[in-house]
């Protein structure tokens, strides 16, 4: 999935211009998140793994450099020299689901300028989708105060990567698993699925479809009953249910994708209880974000599960964030840029989390200040190579967990607006200003 | 970047029963949109060519085969069978670059039940993403009336297959390149790169990092003016281009990211042409979308080209489409479903257009029914195989290009509400009433 040459043009005829200047300097680029969308409170971090493992293993081939020499756009001693191009730089990062605001840094690197350039667009590109997936996952989560969530969505999320990291990035928010076999199996998620409704349309009968269903996964059948007429078919599963109890196979559940969800599965708890069927789940979907699942959660739907796609894997209220890549230190001097509404801060930076009564401060410093509270960013690659193993994704999936559990509850709400301060600290103002007297 | 267990849980369970069941008859399913979104008058279809290639070399591996084993999930005798599973279906579809409307299948696959069905997660990942990008795009192309267009999101994209996909869908609905290198290589479509802030910022001065980057890249050297103040460097941009003449190297461009692109570009242009710079181009970028565009194009201002990001790959406004393949028709008889707000036509179908005097109108039929006008889908796999090589990339683009000049001049505004009406015809009236006196 990682093909070195997947970056912008400009990374590479920037790189160009860098061997023959012989600029290899020391610089550091910091990502940050310009601003929220309205309908986030605030974000969690992700997508450092996969960061860490592209620069791991970033390296040209021979057929990228056939290419490249081919191409005509660079020349020969470039194309050469990037044979032993590797990254051997150092990176700090907030620890995969940390919760963070707009202008905190949440990945700093600080490598030979052409190493910590080249990497900006492939670092972007994962780094933004899977926050873009894990912020929208969360609030699902906080909706569904418990009830098991399982992301449904690889087939409207954009394309082949994204339908693998929207499993990852929603599983670390606090999904139960996902329905991608290929992310359940790379990622060890958990893997759940039902059955589609040309399974019932295939049968003769949706009695036939549920009954055949059932015998070859004895393990665990989820029927889906909405494909002709929702009641009719927990009528349906009832009945079922009492024949295949003599061979000694149970119906895990029902899965419900359409209509009035709250009130079908109002009806259908009612049928299946009074047909004996108490165990059976209900499990729903169809077009669901975390605000319907809010309102059927409010509600006391009985329903034991939810399926979360399109909506959450396109995070489809703020697809995107305002996120950049910037400079902000070269050869030891602060480097900001001053474009209109862009500009950034200049310095090596550091974000300390202070915890107090009403909730917490952040403060954005620069790295070598010292404050009270918990440095954010924390030592992760250091010449290159990993400085220790990574948390697993269980591991962050309980630190985003914990760390979201102790937000104040303004920013767990699902409507937006809650705002955070980052305060600035005095050396990074006079950095900025002392930047913008000489430039 | 196809892995074929890149798919729903739920494939492979229905696999398992269909398998267990014996049940391999003929399946057709039709792959369609079910409305628009507001901000959309047509969709533009594509992906058809990623579909193919998936299909055609849709195999389980071994690593694949071990872990379905291992996973216990699935009997041995079923992880055996799929050795063998290969596609060997028809395939019809609307070539790509066709535009479509809600309710038009635009790919129809016959198939023995079990490949038909397993194919589904992927083939809609597809075919949903590039028609999401192509649909959005051509809105850009619309704007933009003839300036030059260049795709520059794939930071932004979803993940890696995203930027790949969007790079590919975006020219195929008429964008002029792509800065993503790897999407270049791989469908040939011309690559355009300028260079980023942190150059600017990594030098000294502005003027040595315009003159460094001038003087590596002779061929083509966009710079990049508004990092500090977007007219002093302008001004410098004169000033070096005198310089530079003396040796024959030529400054292409300048590109500003940044502000009041319109009231800039107006300025900038000034200054270049009063120096004696009249070759050279301004190039915008910064949060663009067709809207904007729009604006910039109407307002006259002076920009030559413009790169668009974000707001086209992630189709910012309309980021999912509510898609859907669904079973129409088995064994030689129809099949719906009835689900509320989400029932099917049955029967195999097919669309023809018919052109008139006021623009055109489409037929949704039976595939066995003969109208007057253009069949909308055309056969393109047959037995598994390609029939014939399918379009190039960029025939594809020249279709869609015709096609969407076709299109009656309310569609191609930008604002949403022109409707088609999709007339469907008696016959397909008839077999759903008589379906549903059966079901």
């Amino acid at each position: 999935m990682d093909p070195v040459l997947l970056t912008d043009l400009y990374e590479l005829t920037m790189l160009e211009a860098y061997f023959a200047e012989r600029m290899s300097g020391e610089a550091v680029f910091e990502l940050f998140v310009r601003k929220l969308p309205p309908e986030r409170n605030f974000l969690v971090a992700a997508g450092l793994a996969e960061v860490v493992d592209y620069l791991t293993n970033l390296a040209f081939g021979d057929d990228d450099l056939a290419w490249m020499r081919a191409s005509g756009r660079f020349s020969d001693s470039f194309v050469d020299a990037l044979r032993e191009f590797r990254f051997t730089g150092d990176v700090d990062a907030m620890p995969e689901g940390t919760p963070f605001f707009p202008n905190e840094p949440i990945l700093r690197v600080s490598a030979a300028l052409p190493q910590a350039q080249f990497i900006e667009s492939r670092v972007l590109n994962l780094i933004h989708y899977e926050t873009v997936v894990a912020s929208k996952a969360v609030r699902c989560v906080l909706a569904a105060k418990g009830r098991l969530l399982v992301d449904f969505g690889m087939r409207r999320a954009h394309a082949a990567e994204a339908g693998l990291l929207s499993a990852r990035a929603s599983y670390l928010a606090g999904f139960d698993g996902t329905a991608t076999v290929e992310a359940g199996r790379r990622y060890a998620i958990p893997l759940y699925g039902t059955m589609a409704h040309s399974y019932v349309q295939a049968h003769e009968s949706e009695m036939a479809a549920f009954e055949a269903f059932a015998r070859v996964h004895r393990e665990s059948a989820f029927l889906l009953i909405d494909t002709y007429d929702t009641e009719r078919a927990a009528h349906e599963v009832v009945e079922l249910s009492r024949r295949l109890a003599r061979d000694g196979i149970p119906i895990t559940g029902v899965r419900i994708d359409s209509g009035d969800l709250g009130l079908l599965a109002r009806r259908v708890r009612r049928i299946l209880d009074a047909g004996g069927c108490q165990s059976v789940k209900i499990f729903a979907s169809g077009n669901l974000d975390e605000h319907r699942v809010r309102e059927l959660v409010d509600a006391n739907a009985p329903i034991d599960g939810y399926g979360i796609g399109t909506r959450m894997n396109t995070s489809a209220d703020a697809p995107f964030l305002d996120c950049a890549y910037k400079l902000t230190e070269y050869q030891g001097r602060p480097r900001r840029k001053r474009s209109q509404g862009k500009a950034t801060l200049p310095g090596r930076k550091q974000v300390y989390r202070q915890r107090h009564d009403d909730g917490f401060t952040d403060f954005l410093t620069l790295a070598s200040e010292k404050r009270e509270g918990t440095p954010l960013l924390v030592p992760v690659m250091r010449g290159g190579r990993l400085i220790a193993p990574l948390p697993s994704l269980a591991q962050s999936r309980e630190h985003a967990r914990a760390q979201v559990a102790s937000l104040p509850s303004r920013f767990r709400a699902l409507e937006g607006g809650a705002t955070q301060e980052v305060v600035v600290s005095d050396a990074l103002h006079t950095l900025a200003a002392e930047f913008d007297a000489c430039h």
